[in-house]
């Protein structure tokens, strides 16, 4: 069995080489993905592997920061997508078996900056 | 010196209780605040001070699901704010000390989802 930080790290390379049997054997029979963005979950593994499998466009995934404690994790990736570069975060909890069992992922897109704290903040 | 998780539990502790002092002293005095969704950066604890401190509105904070490992950490929060649940992320480096030193937050947006899948994702 796998440790929490290996796991994931298998998960998302498995993932953008969209290596669809060595993600399988990575998630639990029930794995739940919740979106809360958009207020939507996928329930069981089948229908997460087809959500990926069918996602439109071409997508490029590499973790930038990882942490994981016990059975819990949480990454945050770059996404290159359509030319962009797109932040998203994720958080993982493993099941007794070394399992993805529930995933909540944030999609986090860019804005202008309020007013009003020009004289704190620097652009970049 | 605190350990990882304790620093910001402590740290989300102080903020909701806009206890300043206390949140100071979880500072480094270097601390960087990252905002890549404005690509926005507040260097220094006191100018990151008064961004918390200038913040319009109320906004009352609860932490969700948190992620420690080493100098580093992730936390999932909630924040009661203008009538609304807002979802932030946030990953954080602590220095040797034990203070924060870096902290990248998002704050995810809600939205409609795209159609095409609804096949494969469930409301809630």
């Amino acid at each position: 069995m796998m440790n929490t930080e290996a796991a994931v790290s298998a998960y998302w390379t498995a993932l953008e080489a969209r290596d669809w049997d060595t993600l399988a054997g990575l998630l639990a029979d029930d794995v739940v993905y919740h979106m809360p963005q958009t207020r939507e979950r996928i329930v069981g593994r089948e229908s997460f592997l087809r959500f990926n499998q069918e996602y439109p466009g071409d997508w490029h995934l590499a973790v930038t920061r990882a942490v994981a404690s016990g059975r819990h994790a949480a990454t945050w990736i770059t996404c290159a997508y359509r030319g962009e570069q797109l932040p998203a975060t994720s958080f993982f909890d493993l099941d007794d078996a070394g399992l993805v069992r529930e995933i909540t992922e944030f999609w986090p897109a860019a804005y202008e900056p309020p007013p009003g704290r020009e004289h704190l903040a620097e652009r970049y």
